[in-house]
């Protein structure tokens, strides 16, 4: 991919204000959203436009609060160990910003001589940085805002991918590789609920779990596809008697063909039967509602179990893609030199693919418009059937998660004799 | 740690008896169970009293259905494979057999002319042995039985540690130093749920996350010390008042002070109100239940949320500890030098603590009964108050797990300015 690489900008850079750059991130953090904030650190040091760097405390919320830290002075083995973190090191907000917020967050700007504006976030975060910036424009102060991708779920558009979610997808596909491997020495039933609420981006990544003839994950459910109860056991029971078990991999977004969220449309069933004393709410109640609907089913001696991976999925200490993580310091690397260089006044990043053999990509602005409160869901050519990703997909996934641990096997599962030859 | 290298045994071993051996693996899997099974292959080789090495296919279910696999000549490379996997490659089994059960296994070593039998596994594994060996000697049948200890619960007895606790606990080490900086960039009140049914060395294992002053977990429940649910409340709502945050880790068996696990009474709270329509089971249902329970008392814009750890702590691909490993490995080996020298019929084996400062250990046998269908709790040197762990405990811990990934963080939670200056 291409590089860039630190150090004082050579050329004269005419017109870009002078003053103080502020960053902050939002949102739900990743494996390598401090990766994105180092990389904006370094692209900006040594540029004398910029006077100071200053982290926002939890979001726009600490800059509206005067809550801000000077960036601009940490050493850079300190950065380094701050970019390998995950979670987001300068804290993260869920605030959405309306109006009146956004001119609380301009007027924040103007008190602190703020010139350069970056937010990493979601599209969310992108959607404030466009109302802030036509506040600058409109009252001809000048502002640049470079927003910085960042989202495990992968749905915003314009992008081949967004940073963050080759290491969550690198997450999910170690844990179904030794999922899969324990539900092959003790089978059973086991369904696995992985995050994406609209995309099945992240559970489509538990694909990478089949190394073998008759690994799982067997059935993959993502929110593209109007789900069904009925066929989901169907699918199931099938899995299981030809396999002897089924390791399944469902979003916790899954819906209904009008659109109903699954938990939603149980809870509102389940809270029938309890005349309103029972909420199914917290994050275990999917998995455990299509096992208690299983049980119904399948047949009393079976092993059925469910996980909910949580935020494991997006924090876990030590599974960062290495890709990602490079990828994520370029980007914010880049927002700096966009900053310094471009015109303009509000603009995102976007990751290009060039060629996935061998993988190749580059980092570009797009307009803030293409990326602002949309929501980018997996295209027919990344779906198969009702229950599976297609290969077109695991092409694409395999170079953004990097090489998986080796594992091996003893037999395989059709001719068991293949490896280790059986006693005669 | 002691090293047992493999190869021909030079002395002259007598009165062994000539036949072939049988391995087993058995419950819950781990993420170095593989690495005993090929220590052992490796101890056995070379040795003229060995004939043939049998795996059976999902333990003794496999043997007593003849259901076995030739391991004497798989090639290295595949063993390095094999051994590096997590969960059980020969396939494990929940049987517990009672003495006819164990006739059949007694039966089936005769018509296979087993004179060496390992069984890989907890302490029923062990106690399958024990009863199997009475046979045998009443028999007048020659055969050396070794148990080889496995399980992430860490409750055998005898042993410093069980090989498969240390590399549970890591994932679950890793995964609290992720999930605690993702509270704390969001914050709110959080509670992980983890694996440990009588025993909580798992669920302390946890702490190894506190790596600043003012991190989690804050609180810490296990199953030694009864549970209150009206304390776990004010305990929560203390540290949530005092750090604006609570990361809280709760071992799945945590009990009442009649030792009737949270989970049971609070199902039958439930059932009760709806009318036997709604069961708690599936593993969501604690941490839900705690949350739901916090949600009554806890202000109402807090963010309460609970994850459940689930079967990635014992099958999580690539974050296996260096040294469980490698014991792992060396108490395979060691049960075959105990089988083939002792003149003993049955044995466990241990891992013995030498010194924590280096960390030094050995790998010893010991008899059958230490082991077999006993718990090993935590002790009270180990445990501070009614919610944590002490630090005899933390010290003990360390070198099992090894060295975790490095972090960094931008500021101190109470000076938040002191590795970055905050803006004047």
């Amino acid at each position: 991919m291409t590089q860039f690489h630190a150090g004082k900008h050579t050329e004269q850079l005419s017109g870009c204000p002078l003053g103080n750059a502020a960053v902050g991130q939002s949102g739900g953090p990743t494996a390598v959203i401090n990766q994105s904030l180092v990389g904006l650190v370094k692209g900006l040091r040594g540029h004398d436009e910029i006077q100071g760097i200053f982290g926002m405390r939890f979001g726009v919320r600490g800059l509206v609060n005067d809550d801000l830290l000077r960036l601009d002075r940490i050493d850079d083995g300190r950065l380094s160990n701050i970019a390998a973190t995950p979670s987001a090191a300068l804290g993260s907000t869920r605030d959405k910003p309306d109006h009146n917020y956004c001119r609380r967050i301009f007027d924040a700007c103007k008190r602190h001589n703020i010139r350069y504006f970056f937010y990493i976030g979601g599209n969310d975060s992108s959607d404030t940085l466009r109302i802030v910036s036509e506040m600058a424009i409109s009252r001809n102060y000048e502002l640049r805002c470079v927003h910085i991708p960042k989202t495990i779920d992968n749905d915003l558009p314009q992008s081949d991918h967004t940073p963050g979610y080759p290491s969550a997808a690198r997450f999910v596909a170690q844990a179904f590789i030794g999922d899969d491997l324990d539900n092959r020495a003790l089978p059973g039933i086991k369904i696995n609920i992985v995050m994406g609420r609209h995309a099945g981006w992240l559970t489509a990544a538990s694909v990478l779990a089949r190394r073998y003839p008759g690994a799982g994950p067997h059935l993959i459910y993502l929110p593209e596809i109007p789900f069904d109860l009925n066929q989901f056991t169907q699918d199931v029971q099938a899995v299981y008697e030809e396999h002897g078990r089924c390791l399944v991999a469902v979003s916790e977004g899954i819906a209904n063909d009008h659109k109903v969220p699954i938990l939603k449309a149980a809870h509102h069933h389940l809270e029938k039967d309890a005349h309103g004393n029972i909420q199914l709410s917290g994050t275990g109640a999917l998995g455990d509602f299509l096992v208690e609907t299983l049980r119904q089913v399948i047949d009393k001696d079976a092993r059925i179990r469910a996980d909910t991976f949580g935020y494991l999925q997006r924090s876990f200490c030590g599974v960062a893609s290495e890709i990602d993580a490079a990828e994520a310091r370029s980007c914010g690397f880049r927002a700096a030199q966009i900053a310094l260089s471009s015109g303009k006044s509000v603009s995102s990043i976007a990751i290009k693919r060039i060629s996935t053999h061998p993988y190749e990509c580059e980092i570009v602005p797009i307009a803030i418009e293409d990326v602002a409160a949309q929501t980018r869901v997996m295209g027919p050519e990344f779906l198969q059937g009702t229950n599976d990703v297609s290969l077109t997909f695991i092409d694409y996934l395999k170079p953004l998660v990097g090489k998986l641990p080796v594992t091996g096997r003893l037999y395989d599962d059709d001719h068991h004799n293949t490896t280790a030859a059986a006693v005669q």
